[in-house]
């Protein structure tokens, strides 16, 4: 099956993200990735993330191995490619690369699982959002 | 020589930390061990963090691996402890433990530099920050 | 009767706070006074406000006026008075004065609703609520 | 002179926005308004809010008076309006209406100083800003 490329998500760096070395403050990208992951389903799975929360289901991150290469500044464009790994059970595995007029500045590979907010616990990953996963989905 | 005990930082868990699955969003663990590394600055190492900024010194996060296991959630106490590991020529090695009542809830191992806040580039650990470090670092 | 004097909540500035320019990036003292109520709650009016939460009240914020007369810069301690001025049918007015080095930095009015967090509507103060606000409430 | 419309900034309501009570917190319209300023800058009064900020210049909020009158949830788009009421000698008047589906949600009312980021002091609006201003500013 022909895949679709990685979803971009563009960020523009703004004063709020950044700190008083004049850097974006780490935790700031945490964000962005989570803002990249909505995009992603809304754009790109087709997917109304609102909604699925609504009815209950979320994404929580589980873990997440991240390094940060190079400082991003108020202005800059950081677009950040969200890479879908691998599809398990309950969760997914993304990788991030976040760059700036092509550099890759900084990566993560992050486990994001699903689950039911009512109780916190993980749910099977139904088929309806198996199969758009795996539009993208790395082989 | 004796070593200190880790450095544990208090975090109450807030509205402004929680998501509306009723958990703490995960960034803001992220700030949580920002404001753990200027209090054992402030009060482990004896180092005035405010003053050692505005003297052209910071200390970003290169990278991070980061496990949550459980939810924190609104009016929780998270004990985040300070284990310093490493120490080389211009970064630390921390892991940060995070307890609920003594239960583990997550833990991350970061990477953190000292830089030059007026180009961003690392700079050597100066013999004073090495001696207090060693006052905790693993062996 | 005799009336207790302001709740005190102390913030301690701190690099997550901080924007380029070096100050406190104003919407984050809107988070603190978020905590000086959350802690008055818990320390001043001993109500817990995370069970409280749990229960379905919240406590939203449906206005505010707000004055920063001079920043706030990393490592200063911000001293904020929580000073109850009247109490409505379901809504509190409160001013925040923020202070370091007793001198004040900034001053807030603002209005705070009890709200049933199921529909989000206004619900009316209990009389318990009532009557420990009355330990605070100028005349 | 012909004047321009007021420019429209669109925020769409993230998970990073949101309270437990699944709702925006409010400090995060804050955040909002800094970045409608900004996007006003870049493409409204075409000025490089970056470039402007490195060259020592940046505007922070000295006071505000808002009103949030409907709540926000996920998945809203909310429409920020950033009209310009007044110019004074190193401050702006701008009042910022948000809306979602056409209707309003919140209105704030806030004075922005041009300060010199070297020793956060107001300076007077140069005439090139000025005349930009200008083309917004209400009569």
């Amino acid at each position: 099956m022909v895949k679709k490329p990685p979803y971009i998500y563009r960020a523009q760096v703004r004063f709020s993200h950044t700190d008083p070395a004049g850097y974006v403050f780490f935790p700031r990208f945490f964000e962005m990735f989570q803002s990249a992951v909505e995009d992603w389903f809304y754009h790109g799975l087709e997917i109304n993330y609102a909604e699925m929360f609504q009815k209950g289901r979320a994404l929580p991150t589980a873990s997440t191995q991240s390094q940060f290469f190079k400082p991003c500044k108020l202005g800059d464009t950081l677009e950040i490619s969200v890479v879908l790994e691998t599809v398990g059970t309950s969760s997914l595995s993304v990788r991030f690369v976040g760059r700036v007029g092509g550099e890759v500045h900084l990566e993560a590979s992050s486990v994001l699982v699903v689950i039911n907010t009512q109780d916190g616990r993980p749910v099977p990953i139904d088929d309806d959002l198996r199969g758009r996963l795996n539009w993208y989905v790395q082989e």
